[in-house]
């Protein structure tokens, strides 16, 4: 019997490192094995109409730039603190990508004892990484050194986990974390 | 030379607690205390428009009910989760202040070993208390019973930890919470 490996890969192309990610957070938190939210996207609200006997309406409204990360909480007494990226570039990930004042929040997290990373994801060949902030922080620098503005696949392969994509949940990074918690003891 | 006691007090009235915990935060983040920051208010977007050459605007949206807390960060490896509330009632807290999934969102916080609490402000008379969530959650389960529908001030009192308004930071939370965490060794 042929399994249906290449069919369960496809299947998941259309859908965004935050879905899996979101899907992901839902079964732990069901699960009971870690509390682990989403950000809401910050606005800068303008206008606001409030009708009689309905709901008040946002009339106008701006995006504002995040200024800590995407995701935080809490897995077995752990703070967990993360940003999702992902990138169409197959062979380098854009640093572009990351702000400035996102760095030094992880940077800020990982003084304060607690565990601070990105998963990066080239989404040309399905493929999620977990990178340690103090990495991120190293490329971040030699790029602020006149070095290049990306980091080589290479280069994240060398210095991340790989997380193959699974059932559920569908990116298991706290198993990474596990691992990132037993080396640091 | 008189102490000008009370002018310091009446300064901040007008001034929210949510107003003065942003405050508090951002002297821990300058000063290396902590990490905690105020999430952003929930949006449900439904039309945005994107104008030739400047930024995208919303132009219809709606406030979401928040699923979680306030605030969450990390202060010395612990994860620290909190809802802030304040009432205008000098002798009771209302709990219709809570909705039912951020207790059980405290209680799934809790389990994780995380640290999760509420600071409740008495508006009239400017005293704000914090009260571990695990005693929250004992009050809401007496008013599931059928029981009063808020805390009295006495036991708001019996049961939290008084919070003197300070200059700078102006609510030192975090001085409780070293108690709580050396009362948990
Ligand atoms: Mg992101
Ligand atoms: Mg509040």
């Amino acid at each position: 019997t042929s399994r249906p490996v290449k069919k369960a890969n496809y299947g998941n192309r259309g859908k965004s490192l935050e879905d899996d990610i979101n899907d992901s957070n839902e079964y732990y938190l069901a699960n009971g094995v870690a509390v682990i939210h989403k950000k809401p996207t910050p606005i800068q609200i303008v206008d606001v109409h409030y009708p009689k006997r309905s709901a008040a309406v946002i009339k106008e409204a701006y995006f504002k730039q995040a200024s800590t990360t995407d995701y935080n909480g809490v897995y077995n007494g752990n703070y967990i603190d993360f940003e999702a990226k992902e990138t169409q570039n197959p062979t380098s990930f854009p640093l572009k990508n990351f702000h400035e004042h996102q760095i030094r929040h992880m940077e800020a997290v990982t003084k304060q004892g607690g565990i601070s990373f990105v998963l990066l994801k080239f989404s040309p060949v399905d493929e999620i990484f977990l990178m340690d902030s103090q990495c991120l922080s190293g490329f971040w620098e030699r790029m602020l050194q006149g070095g290049r503005k990306s980091i080589t696949k290479e280069e994240v392969e060398a210095h991340s986990s790989y997380i193959p994509l699974g059932f559920q949940p569908r990116i298991d990074y706290i198993k990474v974390i596990d691992e990132i918690i037993r080396v640091s003891k």
